[in-house]
């Protein structure tokens, strides 16, 4: 019998007789391992133990220990939705149900369910767990599967695309049900400790409009109950920090039928937000010696053709024909800006050379995986581009890790960095590689940096950084990126004059400290919960008269502050000073100051902050100056009420 | 014999026998005005004194004191190039030779002239002049016109398609020349003062590009040699102050073949214009309560069906299909702005709401069009609207033209004004034009502004107020604008609640203070010749080692002034001081400090400025204060120097 070669996360490799399964080389590793085995990772696939492994295959064994067990936990609770609905209405035929992020969903034909009936199929469902039935896993031939299948046309459908002619195909039972799966699963019902259904939505089969109207019934699942109290929660407060939800609120944006989806506009309040954010993206940009550049956005094809966008991106961009020509939405920055250096001729002492734009990009997702600013049509990035020698990645790299994290730690944000490093493919040579994989090393073990290696990861032309911001509730997101580029500056030919004379290729790195605006100020919403920090607060103080009477002294307070550059109201509806407050604290206003005859007599103010902390008898001189330090210092929380 | 009724400009009526010519009208009036009379302009042409004056027309008289005298002058000079050719090339075909606003061409087929060339048809053009030929006026019938034609295929066919077959057309003729023409001309040669021909360029017959390519003549004519000298002079420095020429000279912007026609890229140094430009507008905008807002580029052509401009605009817009819905890029930004206001309940005491956005437009001029950033295709306004009750326009009209002022006063233009009152088709009723148009008076009047009525002139949809801008050059550019709207709040709508608890319509105003930034941008460029004020230098200092030596006390230097937000470098090439102060000259940087021994060992710095003054043993501090207060009150000119 030959033997084939298995590859473990640590790097070593391992030798298993060819035919062994995810279970077979635990059981080599270690007695221990393959008794804990609950299924195995291939090669960054989440497959069943008795999956064979093939010749060359990263292997990662999944026990209850990893982030992997979640899902086929999770998987486990999808088959006992399954089961439970099938109890209550026979006739339902499945269709898929997998795992996702956040638990798990089944699409299912010909039942109509109501939230009452969710909670009678949940019943079930906990019934089915409390049996604590095992789940086995067991084949049929593809023939046999198909006369399972008589009466469902789905799972024809998906044996016929997805198995081929002489394949055993493999089934999961657990009691009287049974389903046509490629797994895992865990080994029996009861290792369900948390189960819910959470809503009921539809879906098309195969997400092809022109195809079959599904029912579709979202769940999560936990290993216990408490786990499943604990998300519960968090989704209860991820729903009231909903960006969409506060952006109303507030009055920050509105994306509305008639202007097209994904196309969001900025009232006064949200965009006076992302002037700020655009303001301090500019001040540490020029800082750290970028220069402002202005590119259109809309390019003749003949650009597209050169970057490569039009041959990898096409599909995705706004193309038009003007005059018989055609022309494109940028979809990203980076060709106009190669664009502008290529109109130089440059000498190594003029590099790095540096622009940045707050480029506006347009990408044609989907109109259904559209959603309120995170996923949108149109939407700005912070972009830089950098172009220097080989040797001058690692300074300039350095700099940009510096400004993401005094981005960073402005907000409160943490961040989990992924380098994703040389794939298959790629472009460049193996020097260049070489020579930048080490730089992005360096720069993260020299700054202490934690990072996941992602080996193979990196995009064709170049290897990364990734930033994956954390927010309050704990939820990752897109964040900003590092992206070396050896592509590029071989399409537009760009070149400097090196000491020695000759021509040379400089090599070319995509930055950007936020990434999307508008996917950064959704994170900042719901991060802050819309209770921003005082410099970004759309409005910084409502000034609160307590009576018709104090109108005028109200008036000379705002006027006072409004020449410190503080955006501030004043109250002037004929409320009573309660009703005010809440008002106040509804719009989430950092600072609110009560002015009524004693603070007018006195020539003082009383201050409450959103905290809802106050103290009177305050100084307006004292005040301001407080202000003017927590707006430029960039403070979270307002904190002039502190002890 | 009836009689007919002319208008004259000061609104009176005249009645004259039907069939009087222009001459008879004038002489009706006035025997001295008859003799005077050169041409008419008849409903604003200007035409022939001998044309027929059709009943109800606006008729003005033209005298050698009219403003069009010159237009009717260089018409006959017109005639004098084609006779100087003609006695020159007998075989060249004769096409149309019109008068424009620089002088006038003559486009002309079978000859292929250069430049030594028109030197001896201007040499023949000064003899016909010198001869001082009667210029006089004959008829034909078409029919004879056609055989004096016979050779002329590009007169048969004006003849074919410009006069009707039994109508007699009217021919000029001076010495052995005649043309075809519907005049008006002067009375000799004599006339013309000042003669030249100024270059040859091609152009297409009929401006179709499937036609015959024609040589055109350009050249100038005026009353005087003085007159034409003054030209002559301020054409050399227009062409000195080209923005094009300038904007590669000072590296501003480019606009390269490869990413489309009219699309500009904006360098580092045209963006930090940009950049001082839109801070400035925005704190107007701020100051005057203007919120600031921001729309995507990007509508469902729903939205531009609802505004009117798809039905109005559509040729000129860009537009494509998305997913079988059309979207069309904003040819205006005021729609955008209508949909924000619309999202809200207003109430009397919220107006006005004022909007403001640095808008990126498009509109599809033809490629011919095209001129530096002077026509282009996207271009960005400093676009404002608000919302108000019609009561308030005085209020909100009075605010813009002090901003506008202010504008005008911070770069040194003139502009002149023109009130554009209600055309014949209009929306609105008269109240609301009468109310309107008589705060617009009231705001020019009690600002003491000098204007021009433009009766008839406003758009359909309200009166307006415009601004020219005059450059250093007296030349004139269109400015800022102020547009009186009823019908885009009727199309979208709005509304808002009045005191009487009932349901009103707001008027609407868009508002520009610089119009277009790229029109601005290249007004500014050539009126200042480039020399820009030092807030908005793209390099306001430029510090000149004297040797390398010096490098550090001017890096020392350099980093005390950048602390203080001002756009400093150090030239460091290894280049004799003569040579850095002629580039920093070339640059046009307003300051240069010369940093030598002598500087370091005392520790002051050598100030130089771009006027070509001179000062040493000056404090940093001192020369630091100034820069401050001449940035802060955006002085023109580098004035520390100043005695």
């Amino acid at each position: 019998m030959s033997e084939i070669a298995v590859i473990l996360p640590d790097g070593t490799e391992l030798t298993v007789p060819e035919g062994s399964t995810v279970a077979d080389v635990a059981f080599e590793i270690g007695p221990g391992l393959g008794r804990d085995t609950v299924a195995g990772v291939i090669d960054g696939d989440l497959v069943d133990k008795a999956t064979v492994v093939p010749d060359g295959a990263r292997l990662e064994i999944v026990t209850e220990d990893s982030d992997e067990y979640l899902d086929t936990l999770r998987h486990s609770a999808a088959h006992v939705f399954a089961q439970a609905l099938l109890r209550l209405y026979p006739d339902a035929e499945l269709t898929i149900g997998p795992w996702t992020d956040e638990g798990f969903y089944y699409d299912i034909y010909g039942v109509d369910l109501d939230s009452d009936d969710l909670e009678e199929i949940e019943a079930e469902a906990h019934d089915i767990i409390d049996e604590d039935y095992d789940i086995e896993r067991f084949t049929r031939s593809r023939e046999e599967a198909f006369e399972v299948y008589e009466d469902n046309r789905f799972k024809r459908e998906i044996l016929d695309t997805e198995a081929a002619d002489d394949e055993e195909v493999s089934f999961y039972r657990q009691a009287e049900f049974e389903d046509l799966c490629k797994g895992p699963h865990v080994e029996s019902t009861g290792e369900i400790g948390g189960f819910t259904l959470l809503n009921i939505s539809s879906a098309y089969w195969r997400g092809d409009e022109d195809n079959e109207m599904l029912t579709r019934v979202y769940g999560t699942a936990f290993p216990s109950e408490d786990e499943l109290a604990e998300f519960m929660e968090m989704r209860e407060e991820a729903k009231e920090r909903d960006h969409r939800k506060i952006g109303r609120e507030m009055d920050l944006f509105s994306i509305p039928e008639v202007t097209g989806p994904g196309l969001p506009l900025y009232h006064p309040n949200g965009k006076k937000i992302l002037d700020e954010l655009a303001d301090y993206a500019r001040s540490l940009n020029v800082d750290a010696g970028y220069e402002p550049v202005e590119t259109p956005h809309l390019f003749r094809t003949e650009l597209w053709k050169q970057s490569g966008h039009y041959e990898n991106y096409a599909d995705d961009m706004f193309l038009m024909d003007v005059n018989d020509e055609e022309y494109g939405l940028k979809p990203m920055n980076c060709p106009g800006h190669a664009t502008i250096f290529d109109q130089h001729s440059w000498s190594y002492r003029d590099l790095p050379v540096r622009y940045f734009e707050d480029g506006k990009v347009y990408r044609r997702e989907q109109r259904g995986e559209l959603s309120g600013l995170s996923r949108v049509w149109s939407f700005t990035i912070d972009d830089g581009h950098l172009f220097c020698k080989p040797e001058q990645i690692e300074q300039e790299v350095n700099q940009v890790m510096d400004a993401i994290y005094e981005v960073l730690d402005t907000f409160g944000l943490e961040a989990h960095v992924a380098l994703a490093t040389r794939p298959e493919k790629s472009v460049g040579g193996d020097e260049i590689w070489e020579q930048a994989e080490s730089q992005l090393r360096s720069v993260l073990e020299n700054q202490g940096i934690d990072y996941d290696l992602e080996p193979g990861d990196g995009a064709f032309y170049g290897p990364k950084i990734d930033f994956a911001f954390e927010d309050a509730l704990g939820r990752e997101w897109d964040g900003p990126t590092v992206q070396l580029d050896f592509n590029m500056p071989e399409r537009f030919d760009l070149s400097y004059t090196g000491e020695d004379n000759e021509d040379h290729q400089p090599v070319m790195i995509h930055r950007a400290l936020y990434g999307s605006y508008e996917r950064f100020f959704m994170v900042l919403v719901e991060h802050f919960n819309g209770k921003f920090p005082l410099w970004l607060a759309p409005e910084q103080v409502r000034i609160l008269p307590v009576s018709d009477d104090n109108l005028g002294y109200s008036h000379r307070v705002k006027n006072e502050l409004q020449d410190a550059g503080f955006r501030v109201e004043v109250e002037d509806r004929s409320w009573t000073v309660g009703r005010k407050i809440q008002d106040a604290h509804a719009d989430r206003v950092p600072y609110m100051l009560i002015l009524g005859g004693n603070e007018e007599d006195a020539g003082t103010i009383s201050v409450r902050d959103r905290k809802e902390r106050e103290d009177d008898g305050i100084q307006l001189q004292e005040f301001k100056e407080h202000l003017i330090s927590e707006r430029e210092e960039k403070r979270t929380e307002p904190d002039f009420l502190d002890d």
